[in-house]
């Protein structure tokens, strides 16, 4: 034969392996992979990507040989398939897929049935016994054909398709009967005879031509070659073509149909999972007409195919050393593998997988490390809604994912109402905004839900800081607290009403659905032990409070990366203190205010350094402007006024001069420091006080005083001198020294720029990227839900910057900050402290731009950990 | 003698000249200048810088030689002066002078009186007839040498010299007698005495030594040095001494003391100008007792005198080519020039005398050009307050100069009532703030001042692009609008009552003030000629109006570099249907609305192409974010309501909607085109019918359309795209072509960053510095003033960056912007539209970045022009 002395152009299934990818395409060396390790793969054989190349270099012309060596492998198809090609009897079909070395959304894509044509339909219909099937696998053939091979309009098709369905007065493909789709038959061809004066070929063999035509010719359509273009992929790589047989699991009641886990997806146990169908096609298993059997059933009616699906799955594992998702079909009593491929599984299977796998000696732990997610661990860490019941709920509307797990609880809109249901039932908070007068009915409530406001809005940035669920700026929902209802796509929930939060996808539903709690066991913990092992940056937790200190420590924190102050205010007792100072207007009356303040201040710092003994506190200094501290409504002023023994007028006055245009960019932070020293010093002389207390007593304190706002060299000069200052003055007053840094946040653009002359003063940076992340954009996280949504639908973003850092924009301002305080400071300290520090993808970054420690929300730790572990391996490649 | 064979250690004044400096100090040689051109300077003679470095190496120890040839100098000083040092009868004094080549400041600066002593008193009040006078010097010397040569802490004298007064219960100085003084001669000598165990030398040659000794002394003392370490000035180059004879004008009715000016330093005649006393020293010509005589009154009085001045006036002007300012004493009959230095005058002056010099051949005009400082300009466009008038005027407060130039009238406190009240007499606005609602009243008023808001504030910038005389962030002043008052330090101005402002110093006074209106004249001209012949920046103006267009044009505005288009829906015809527009909540509403303003904005571009016909017009789309439109007040709500025919709470509802927390960080710019193209298209439809109708009428339009608030290139290209369409369409419409440019502000820090990116959509860059500082910053120009003041005090930051680009911060991120920029797009045209395009500093920064332009307000544009011309020679060199 001449295809002996012509080079080899067509590989059988069994003549290759999953290294010959670029001669047979990526799908072509999978089936031949899973053909070698002998899997029951339907048979087939690959045209190569040279052909490819060949036909388009012989101006669209086959190299000699090519006709015979597919004559010879489809000779050999039949032969492993015990079918023959275009056989009246006994018809083998085969389907026809492009493939080249990287997937290729652009090419024609796969034609299913070939081989079918009038006469071998007879054939087909008596071995399933299924007219209709028969008849619907013909017309969608023609269909396929029609448009993908011969190119007639598509929409010509579903004109006829739709005109029957009219005619029937039915409204779904499948309420058409086997008569009505032969009938289809007659009319799609047609349509083709019609638009290409030619008939739909009723040869196989012309049929498979053809098609191989179609594959090679999609090689250079336009889709195909501004897709490659456009993702820099060589042209001259070229496609292979797929021919393999047709199997079907409706040949009667020894075929079948399912897909099966080789460990069950949702918890991980090591245990064989899947669902199977009798006598029925892929489709039909997907359709939900009929209901699976689970695959154990399998192993009574068909123990024979069980036990070698059994040894298919070991076989798998060992291969693939993975869990696998596979598809099987049952023709004729023969078991064939459609496809293998790694298996999707929960937060919690592929942690047990992971584990389970290195103790099997399958993976070692750095596989075992590389192959969870660390978004996952969110799943891990909060509360989930059970997934079957959330499909049947009420859906309200959807918000921003922006604090993740589940609550449910009864709408109420305030705070203080949310501290007093709370002690009869669940709340969850309603309000347009939070503002940090709500902290405390934040606390009570199960889950927090605002119409505005984005990922780093207030409400989202508390609510992770909580680890609670949050939803925030719904912008469909319309809140009237003054009401007590709020409205959403014209449904009014009223207060008292059950509603569920989904905080990991933003969904918000009527009424109660189950919760799923959370389950941190003993591999969770191991499993964060090999996390550790590779990661190389540090991990602290942004915390306030003892309590969010210890579930800081608990989840891995090797520090306080942001301890705000602020929030230490807002309670009942503190608040008026606060105030007091504020209204003073006299640097004596503030001195007083802040006097109360001191001792309170420094028992909160007491608390939080001896949590966090040996390990690194830093301390942010007083960040938001003053007027956050005082009440807005008239009818709070007025108590305050009265609390404080202060004329409403004046009251008034005071706080109308503080209001600002742009809070933002506003009188905050060390502004204030620098305006009102007395108030750094107050706070100053508390952190110090506390770690000189607690150093007499043993205690390994390592205080970090961090500077906010800075953009100025002069500032954080001048803030630095007096934070020596008291710290030379309380080591005096109280005969002990104790170590202590002073350092600044990083957070405005003109910080990042001027970094080498900040650093003379500073001993360490935080990089605050909400902030830098609002100004380097000019977006404020309080308004930007009102174009930031259009701008992630149209791509005009690709990320959410307030979630994931803008590497291209802030990341540059960020590297330019690392280099030029390192410039100044060989040995500066970098960190984030931002909501970006518990964001897998902001980790890396992070990683690679030298920085020493990320921090964030203390559930968040382990996603960082894992980050940072995950960022570190991939350098390594 | 032993002087003959050693170096010339001692120079005597006519022995040196200016170009000596680094010999004889800066101070000695310019003596030794004044002397060599034939003034009649006290004589006196200069101890080498190089003595100084003797000095210390051989340990502070002179060199062989110098004490004779001080003494043969001194002899030479006698004979010249026709006194002799240490004389009873005829006492020569000599003052004692530090002077290296630089100004330096940390040394010891000037003893005079050198050679009284308790004997040659007597020979003084003889010669002076003025007992107070001579014990005033006498106490004077030993109170210097006392605190600087001989090291008694200054506070010693200071006590006895208050116990005196106390004891007198006199209050000043010139309350004490020649008793007292005398008295105080003794008290003083004790005190040195007391504190040195050593008396205060009566020797005048003792006087002398240690004088110079304290010379060379103070060189190395530790102000000195770290003066030099701080200024970077090598430490060897050594101090001169200057020992000069001392002249006194009060030595009986042919002596007299004046001070003379080359010109007239007000208005820059060539005329001698000047005034003197006769019988006086200079302090009684500054004191004021006396009222000193024209110079013109000494031409009768003294002939010779005043011929000789004339004299000396021409030689002056011949040698130095500029205007001098010249201190005379007349010492019994013989005059004596004891300084001359450049004079300072008005920029009235300083334009003529620019101008004459050039006619006179004294000058170039390169030279001339240089001679007049660009901010002077200001004085000659605006309004000036009459200096002497202003003297007398009781000040109110002080605010940030905004807007230069002088205003008086009637303080109103709203729009309305300005409008109202402006029909009858001149109005004042006065706001705590102002809004875009407030542009009517403030087209009316004569000037604005406001209590809040900084250089860039809405007050700031749209008095300056009116020209208006505007005094902004007085932040002592209290508003009380609602009751027609404002309060400032306890003071109340009513609705009515007159104040005026001085916009270029910040000044509010009670009353009125005479106003002196600009001259612009012929000289004007010539010189803004000559200037651009030098610049090679192009210089736009900021035009919103065709008349604004206008005043531009007369200003020499080759352009406009930024067309608000906002400003334009102000008006009462057009802000309805812009709040329609807002309202209406359908885009089929937005567009009915939009399509009454396209008429109303076509006609707007219409009236600004034909004025500027051939130039370029950079049109800015719409930029601020859509609530600005709407009213706050409940009140205005209501009426609105009503006249748009829409429920008052679901209006209400709408604009709390709209509301933001950060607006500068907002809905805005090109976000408000992305949200809502139909805004975009109704304005760039406006813009190119207008061009389109303007070129079918034979003009030659060049408009620039501009995108605002640009941060992401997708922005660009979305909205890039929007607009060629609409230019294709109306082309094809109109069947006409016309040129246009699309392009982008650059003022969000991204946008710097990613120059490069959106380099490839723009084909221009206007930089946007007032929202560029303000996010670099992060400080939101409305509420700056709460702690930039403080700022500037405490020389945390140097400049007001919303005044002053700030070179190393935002001036870094302009940098990268022009080279990234320029990077992708070689013929990238690049401006700056910012407040700052007006400020001389900031457009010398911007001609060296390599911007092509710079576009101010267009009163600032003579101001930009010079600027640009200077930077331009100041690269020469």
């Amino acid at each position: 034969m001449a295809s002996k002395n012509s080079k080899k152009y067509v590989y059988f299934f069994d003549e290759g392996s999953k290294e010959m990818k670029e001669l047979l395409g990526s799908k072509g060396a999978n089936l031949a992979e899973m053909t070698r390790i002998g899997l029951p793969v339907p048979s087939g054989f690959i045209i190569t990507t040279e052909v490819c190349n060949l036909y388009y270099k012989l101006g669209r012309k086959y190299p000699e040989g090519l006709d015979e060596q597919i004559e010879e492998n489809l000779k050999k198809l039949e032969k492993k398939m015990g079918m023959i090609f275009g056989d009246e009897q006994n018809p083998l079909l085969v389907s026809v897929r492009s493939g080249a070395a990287v997937s290729m959304p652009g090419m024609m894509d796969t034609i299913l049935n070939l081989g079918l044509n009038d006469k071998t339909i007879v054939g087909l219909i008596r071995k399933t016994n299924n007219e209709r099937f028969c008849w619907d696998s013909y017309r969608r053939l023609i269909q396929m054909f029609g448009d993908v091979v011969m190119g007639v309009e598509h929409d010509e098709f579903e004109k006829t398709l739709q005109a029957k369905k009219d005619k029937k007065g039915v409204k779904f493909d499948t309420e058409l009967d086997a008569q009505d789709l032969k009938e289809l038959v007659e009319d799609y061809k047609k349509i083709i005879k019609k638009a290409k004066r030619k008939d739909f070929p009723q040869d196989p063999m012309v049929q498979l031509r053809m098609a191989i035509d179609a594959v090679f010719g999609s090689w250079n359509n336009k889709r195909a070659i501004s897709y490659r273009n456009l993702h820099g992929i060589p042209h001259d790589i070229g496609t292979a073509v797929n021919v393999q047989a047709m199997v079907f699991g409706n040949m009667g009641e020894n075929s079948g149909t399912g897909v099966a886990f080789t460990r069950n997806p949702a918890t991980g146990e090591d245990e064989f999972y899947g669902e199977y169908l009798m006598n029925a096609q892929g489709e039909d298993v997907v359709a939900g007409i009929r209901t699976p059997q689970p695959i154990s059933k399998l192993k009574e009616e068909m123990p024979e195919i069980y036990k070698q699906l059994l040894d298919i799955r070991r076989k798998l594992e060992e291969h693939y050393r993975d869990m696998q998702d596979i598809e099987f079909t049952i023709q004729e009593g023969k078991l064939y593998i459609l496809q293998t491929r790694t298996g999707k599984r929960t937060a919690a299977a592929a942690l047990k997988i992971a584990v389970d796998m290195v103790k099997q000696k399958y993976i070692d732990i750095k596989t075992a490390v590389k192959r969870v997610e660390p978004q996952m661990l969110d799943q891990l860490l909060h509360k989930q809604l059970d997934e079957k019941a959330k499909e049947k709920a009420e859906l309200l509307t959807k918000g921003l994912p922006a604090s993740p797990g589940a609550a449910l609880g009864r709408v109420v809109f305030d705070a203080d109402t949310a501290v007093e249901e709370a002690k009869k039932d669940k709340v969850i908070l309603v309000r347009t905004e939070t503002s940090p007068e709500d902290i405390q009915g934040m606390a009570v409530a199960q889950g927090i839900l605002t119409a505005r406001g984005g990922m780093t809005s207030h409400a989202a940035v508390v609510a992770r800081g909580m680890g609670k669920c949050c939803v925030a700026g719904a912008e469909s929902i319309k809140v009237y607290e003054s009401k007590q209802y709020f409205e959403v796509n014209g449904k009014r929930i009223n207060k008292g009403d059950w509603i569920t939060l989904d905080g990991s996808t933003g969904e918000v539903f009527r009424g109660k659905i189950p919760v799923v709690d959370p389950v941190i066991g003993e591999d969770f913990k191991k499993f964060m032990g090999w996390v550790d092992k590779f990661r190389t940056i540090g991990v602290r937790a942004n915390a306030d409070t003892p309590n969010d200190a210890k579930v800081a420590l608990n989840f891995g924190a090797e520090g306080i990366g942001l301890c705000r102050t602020e929030h230490m205010f807002f309670e009942a007792d503190r608040i008026k203190a606060m105030r007091k100072m504020i209204v003073a207007g006299t640097r004596e009356g503030r001195e007083k205010a802040l006097s109360q303040l001191l001792p309170i201040q420094k028992k909160d710092f007491i608390e939080i350094f001896k949590v966090m003994n040996n390990l690194p506190v830093t301390i942010r200094l007083l960040d938001p402007p003053l007027h956050e501290f005082l009440p807005n409504e008239e009818e709070d002023i007025k108590e305050i006024s009265e609390e404080l023994g202060i004329g409403f007028d004046e009251l008034k006055a005071t706080i109308n001069a503080l209001h600002e245009m742009n809070p933002m960019l506003g009188h905050r932070g060390c502004r204030v420091s620098i305006t009102y020293p007395e108030v750094l010093e107050m706070q100053v002389r508390a952190i110090f006080e506390a770690a000189a207390e607690l150093t007499l007593e043993g205690y390994k304190i390592k205080p970090e005083v961090m500077i906010p706002v800075v953009g100025i060299v002069n500032e954080a000069k001048i803030l630095k001198e007096q934070i020596v200052n008291v710290a030379r003055k309380i080591m005096k007053e109280k005969g002990i020294k104790f170590g202590y840094k002073v350092g600044t946040m990083v957070e405005i653009p003109r910080a990042c720029i001027t970094a080498d002359e900040i650093a003379q003063e500073a001993e360490f940076f935080s990089f605050g990227t909400n902030d830098l992340t609002q100004m380097t954009f000019g977006f404020s996280r309080d308004d930007a839900n009102k174009f930031l949504p259009v701008y992630l639908e149209n791509g005009i973003l690709e990320k959410d910057p307030f979630a994931t850092i803008d590497i291209d924009g802030v990341g540059e301002l960020i590297k330019m900050g690392v280099e030029r305080g390192r410039k100044t400071r060989q040995n500066l300290k970098i960190g984030i402290c931002g909501e970006h520090g518990g964001d897998p993808d902001s980790v890396k970054f992070c990683h690679k731009v030298g920085m020493d420690y990320v921090s964030c929300s203390p559930y968040r730790v382990p996603v960082a950990r894992l980050a940072a572990a995950h960022a570190a391996l991939e350098e390594e490649k």
